[in-house]
């Protein structure tokens, strides 16, 4: 049973994104291999597998959560690329980084908003979408 | 144009949560009517009424972000009332909660449901859907 | 010496909010009498007897850092009667905690506004102050 | 096997309070069955059960990090009931706490030391340990 | 209207300190315009403008709530060079940020610390200020 | 008196990491040396010193809370270092940190572990340990 949850959640984290799955995994493999596997089988393989909320939501969630913490980029910049890998389009995750200036303040939401910046330059998609900032008129 | 921020913002706040909106007008009237009113401004005149997240989107980031903070109770029950007043589901927000205790930890999310289970409690939801809770094979 | 810096320290305290002290004093005599000493002597014993910075403005940094902890209420509280036994205006501790929506979010920001409405009414402050709020021209 | 691990957690939780698993259980049972499930099974199947960290020195660890939150009142009083029934001393328990002053600030430990009081009045533990409160001489 | 908010903020923005506001104009440019015209409408045009606390007041405030959060070290060096440029001095700023050590603990303020000893050095402060370090008799 | 707080505080804080107090100094020393005079009197010349708690304990704890706090990384090394110094194990440290998955949620976790693998690759531990990894059977 613990192999299945071990394997759906293995799964379940490459869909979100594939290359963090193997990055925790091999960084932790010499000094606590049991934080990686827990990694796996508790937020992916219990907790993202359940049905109730789709997987995009559950990335806005995510994204939401990350950012207000504030001391999480790392794993914030994995989960940007995560929502954007199951669909969330990058103005999404703008707006949610936005949002979030009201709840956990302009710092957290500016520092979260350069991250998602790395991301998108690094999947070249600010080029791609020049037009297409949205910009209020003033 | 300040003027159509403030009734854009009383209407989408009206539209997330009608009590909630007066209340918080009501309790800052007589201490600091500017902070209501920056509360209806910004927001709600300016954030929730942005395009490209919808209103259920919005709601489920901004659970997410109230359990994650874990010291805004009070804000995060207008929002669950919010989000089910904009189409998110009881399950879905019994989900999104769950998801926080792998970002925020246990305490956090404990804390979300317990005051989720009382806003349930007042829209008479919980016996509603004795049959509905998902409950994972053991 | 540490009896001086007890003594000078009991000494701000009062100066500071003079039942306060002697508040924690009675809580944690039974339990931790050494934490109640340890409150006086460096907080109040050795830094905000330092030179370098006013007593007003130090209660103002006090209260914006307890406005961005948010769970803090009841320090928060002693410092905005310490913060008004210093010469800072009701006023002043009204902007200084709207101005906290921008770095804490707006939740922490109205939590404690909610504590300094309390304050300020159990010193008869609010009817005091009924034509002086300030209230911006919409 | 998982209901190894949700077996295993059980006792491991009563072993630590044997109120607080059924209490958690119960107020979560028609709302998020679920999570109090994780809550068995993941912190206290898996992380308390693990070798190579003694139970004593968990729960100090779980004092301390508690306390730090600042936000988790409810759960810290379980872990100090949970670090008496495992053997962690009344002043081992107040050593911790007066020591999270330095790493989370005077308002965290203060607040926290308040729970400890409650916990050991409830447990009658107040006056039984009078003469034994440490008091470094002045 | 929108245009005054947006004009009288970048005004203070500048006053505050004129290099940081374009930087995040630039920065935020290409992905979420927006967020950097809320940055100085709301912060800058409606908070920081109003009356009732002065800007070094604002300034004092804003450094205690950045070294409280301990995750906004760009913005707070921001803050630091803001306030020296509103007449808040280096021995004022350094009060502040020992002053939080009590509240937030010693981590967030000696991380701070060390900010403001990057924010002096830019500024050729540090050397100027060699026999003025306020150093208590041991 | 004030000198024996200092002195003692020195001792106690060489006991734990030796270079860490003499970086502390030396980095404060032309902007806070008082800051840091504050670091060695009350945290180690207090705080550490007290009886009631052993050495050992008091780090597990400090661990658990800088973890917890997730932005000090800094301070999180140095006190990995220490408790290494004062007898506990590289396993201990891991299981500490592995646990606050369950309260300060998996990003506190794994960014800390990370810490810790530095701290552990500085001492040279990785290597010597390689058998010793506990890894629980899947």
């Amino acid at each position: 049973m613990r192999i299945n949850r071990y394997k759906r959640g293995l799964k379940k984290l490459k869909e979100v994104d594939a290359n963090a799955g193997e990055q925790v995994i091999e960084r932790l493999k010499d000094i606590a291999p049991d934080l990686a596997r827990y990694v796996i089988e508790f937020p992916f393989g219990d907790v993202y597998n359940r049905p109730g909320l789709d997987l995009k939501s559950r990335e806005i969630a995510t994204i939401a959560a990350l950012t207000t913490l504030g001391n999480a980029i790392s794993q914030l910049k994995v989960h940007i690329n995560g929502a954007l890998n199951v669909g969330v389009s990058c103005q999404e995750i703008i707006e949610i980084i936005i949002q979030m200036a009201v709840y956990a303040g302009f710092p957290a939401a500016l520092n979260a908003m350069y991250a998602a910046k790395e991301v998108f330059q690094e999947r070249d998609m600010i080029k791609n979408r020049k037009q297409r900032i949205r910009r209020s008129p003033i």
